[in-house]
């Protein structure tokens, strides 16, 4: 069963659903990009992700990572296609050209991230976790510490991990207790025990670069007394090259329902040698310039992964021949001619391709805050990221796993044979909804930082936009603007309602969030239906029906979710606030 | 963390709810048992459950089955613990006296099955394949095949195996291949390969009889051509003793997701000696037969582990302090002071207390249906049988993995490390929304052959003794009752029109069967916490005010479902219908 990166629909969405360019028009850092080159891109990534990673997937999971002492070994394959992945410049595709990096826009990269997770996730996350160090350490580190460690980051010669995580320490990072004890020469001895790291040991590069959260000696108790650490397995000389081996090791690595060829590690730092990123005791802030967009790669992962179910599933159902077509009216009919089987796959693509479609218009935003130079423009788009990203994040990475297992479905008994693959989608893809935040913790942040704090004024500027797109609609999709008006109203209302709610008891409408959350991004969905189908006359006849037919799916099966969270959230959780905790 | 089965809600259901012995009065094999010797006998597979399964299944999920030739080694501990299933006399609980079984009531012993699969999903299939072998046997083989077989079978000496799917033929059985030739003597010749078969090989027991669909040589094409065969591993000589090993073999076992201590076999016949089950070209309806009791069996799979799903759930919510409780308005708060967390534990006990409520009505049924001199009594049952037995095999095991999927939330990222065992809990649930005919064929069941096809008379009884449930509601309750007139009332609504659908197109009623019935299960369900709310008065007041708590949220935060599929199915699936193939 093959994968193809979906090229077409992400060039449709870049050049003419978005147009990123126009968008992009005042930022001088993209200004001798062009739709060319983005599109040879794509297809340089697709080749990658579907002839290197691909094949290297399941015997990945079978294999897993092994621990050799404080070592850990990567499954077959992967060292070498790692060497492969530096040496085309993927890892430094977003990153900072001053330090090597291509500096090409984050509307593009998404785009890559989505192929590679597709592809192999468990490799994925390795490149990823770089990434976002690399974004904090730009960000937040001195020149001295960027000279010394970005240029061979973005270059993938050296990798990236984050410590965050504690045993007791998880959703709740303010009562971590990693200790940072200052030494003489304005260096730090990193002391502590960080759990659940990701790429924190491996053989993929030889020295890794943690950012490790910790406390100093005399910092206040809290969220408020955490500082970030930059902690590197191997010291670096002066010149530059190698020195000893730092006071960090891998204690052991866990085994997982998942991401198996992904080193989940246990970190230990004793009396490790580190150098402070940012001001003391503002740590957490500086970790958070990076999480909107690690956030992202997860959420990524949910698309990447339900993409490639869905592919599975669908040459699945065209090639098993199973009972009676209704539809065909014959015996002996693919699967795929089967109601229920049709109902499962348009449910993929319908998700998948709306999820890809907002994945664009956040990281688009996300370009745009960081490199905008109109503040004003700046702003707006900083808002839609701290807006759109729990949506994302939250609503990629659920629908990505309900969406794998419709892929186990589609192929019955088969699915659940661990050589067909698609199980092991789900078991990949179920990790996504868990990390970088629970998707219970992005749905408080939406309701509580998002949308309740300045009572919902962002996010009533994003439902104006629906509006807009609503009132410059082609007549040939009226009945879907017309659907969009009612939903729209809907969870417009929903929104007073939870606003309400948070006013007279903050627990009540915490209760709500998740549904809340997916409540908001079915009718961002519907928007972005709609936004497609308006530019769909670009595309080839059997595109813009494929485009056609995914849209109504979601307008007539999948946007009557809203319904249900509705009426969910008018009853209010307030009598699950009052029960006594005997009573749960 | 611990399982305790959940006897007091069991018996609660069995005395209280359904007063199943009142229901029994008139059937002779019942009369001499009562609800001590129910208690007894709950409280005994209890102690089993908890005290000899439960502490085998991690292991038995990292060990696996092994196999070694055509032999399959099944995980340690697992030859003792089924000795001791043995002689507590576990395998015929439900089986008949005449050949040694106990002849309890359906009614018990389904909750009994469901201990089990909580405790030990691997272990429990064996047994549960082996009691759905006797029923077959017991309803369709000649005296001659009963005696030589069911005694030592009830008994657990030898097991069972249900040898149906082909690497083609899945849930189109119509097309298998397997042969069998006839001999002089009356016995077959059967010949074929059947794939996916459940404990078709294993070390438990000397002998495995395995039920074998094939087709004699001038068998009609299609299901009307099929027949059943006793095909036992080794063969029995005449003074019952076992004799020459018969040309049964496993020629692999499948490595899956999930079910790991469980063998599933490619079993080869190659010329084995078989012995036709009824009468030739009618093995389909044999199978059938006890068709519906396996898929309760599957069915309880689905609330067993999502209740020891809830249990270590909501264990690990207590112990586990993080962050700060808007309730208690304090830091280093229990996670089980999170709306979220509650939210989800909720949800998990509403559906599984409920469902549990439902397994005993439906077993009930069985019972009467069996069992009932009454021919009122029993056909009115056994149209029951034949409406509620989709509805609980979907509805459990689609509600049974989400609320594992709730499990692995609640406990965050240790939730997806495997030594925490949650993440086991799914993957064990997630192959019972496949097998035994997938939940997908399960709502193509329940509409067309049991709503459309008599034009919903026996669901409307159904809903009339929803009405009359409503209608004799104590006051406290009213306002539940009067939400299941409304909910009711739309459900009637959607039986209408998905009975209009099905006549217009088969196709577009099939494409929202899934939906239909999750919504007929939720207003199932609205009645059934109002059945068990209407007597709680017996309970003591923690227990009361633990049902009234979630029969709350049942009614206001998954009820409200019903609205989407009613939103869902009003759209209809004609535009799916239309499609062609390359649009899907």
């Amino acid at each position: 069963m093959t994968y193809k990166a979906p090229v077409d629909d992400m060039a449709f969405l870049l050049k003419n659903v978005f147009d990123v360019q126009q968008q992009f028009k005042d930022i001088e850092v993209f200004e001798d990009f062009d739709y060319d080159l983005y599109e040879a891109v794509l297809e340089e990534g697709a080749k990658f992700a579907e002839n290197v990673l691909y094949p290297l997937n399941r015997d990945g999971d079978e294999e897993g990572c092994q621990q050799d002492g404080d070592r850990v070994i990567t499954p077959k394959g992967f060292k070498e296609a790692y060497q492969q992945f530096c040496e085309g410049g993927w890892q430094g595709i977003n990153g900072s050209p001053e330090y090597g990096g291509q500096g090409l826009p984050k509307a593009l990269h998404v785009l890559v991230e989505e192929m590679l997770y597709a592809a192999n996730t468990s490799f994925t996350l390795y490149p990823s976790l770089t990434a976002g160090a690399c974004a904090a350490i730009a960000a937040h580190a001195s020149d001295e510490l960027k000279q010394t460690y970005l240029e061979n980051m973005q270059s993938g010669v050296w990798s990236g991990a984050m410590c965050l995580t504690e045993p007791h320490s998880g959703s709740d990072l303010g009562i971590l207790k990693t200790k940072a004890e200052p030494t003489d020469n304005g260096e730090f001895k990193i002391s502590g025990t960080k759990i659940f790291i990701t790429g924190g040991e491996h053989d993929l590069t030889d020295n890794i670069v943690h950012l490790v959260l910790a406390r100093l000696p005399d910092a206040p108790a809290g969220p408020r007394g955490i500082s970030l650490f930059l902690v590197p397995k191997v010291l670096v000389n002066e010149d530059g090259s190698l020195g000893e081996r730092n006071g960090v090791s891998c204690g052991s690595i866990e085994h997982k329902m998942g991401i198996k060829g992904s080193a989940t590690c246990v970190m230990n730092f004793d009396d490790a040698t580190g150098y402070i990123i940012g001001e003391p005791n503002k740590g957490l802030a500086c970790m958070f310039t990076m999480m909107n967009k690690e956030r992202l790669s997860i959420a990524l992962q949910g698309t990447g992964l339900a993409e490639v179910s869905y592919q599975v599933a669908r040459q699945y159902a065209e090639e098993r021949i199973q009972g009676r077509s209704i539809r065909e009216g014959k015996k002996g009919a693919a699967i795929l001619e089967h109601a229920d089987v049709r109902r499962m796959l348009l449910t993929m693509r319908a998700t998948n391709e709306v999820n890809r479609a907002l994945s664009v218009l956040l990281a688009m935003n996300i370009d745009l805050e960081e490199h905008s130079t109109d503040e004003s423009v700046k702003s707006q788009a900083s808002k839609m990221v701290a807006l759109l990203t729990p949506i994302a994040k939250a609503f990629f990475t659920d629908t990505g796993y309900e969406n794998c297992n419709h892929g186990i479905q589609v192929l019955g008994g088969h699915g659940y044979i661990r050589e067909w693959g698609v199980e092991q989608f789900a078991r990949d893809a179920r990790i996504a909804q868990i990390y970088e935040g629970t998707n219970g913790i992005q749905a408080q942040d939406l309701v509580v930082r998002k949308v309740c704090a300045d009572q919902g004024a962002v996010l009533f500027d994003l439902f104006e936009q629906i509006s807009q797109t609503i009132a410059g609609t082609n007549a040939e999709f009226k009945a879907f603007a017309d659907q969009l008006t009612i939903d729209l109203a809907k969870v417009k209302d929903l929104s007073q309602t939870i606003i309400k709610q948070s006013q007279e008891n903050a627990f009540a409408a915490q209760g709500g969030a998740v549904e809340y959350l997916n409540a908001v991004a079915y009718v961002i969905g519907g928007w972005l239906w709609l936004k497609q189908l308006n530019v769909s006359d670009v595309l080839t006849d059997l595109q813009k029906q494929r485009k056609l037919a995914a849209c109504q799916f979601f307008y007539d099966h999948l946007m009557p979710r809203i319904d249900s969270y509705v009426a969910s959230i008018s009853k209010g959780y307030l009598s699950t606030f009052e029960l006594s905790d005997e009573l749960i």
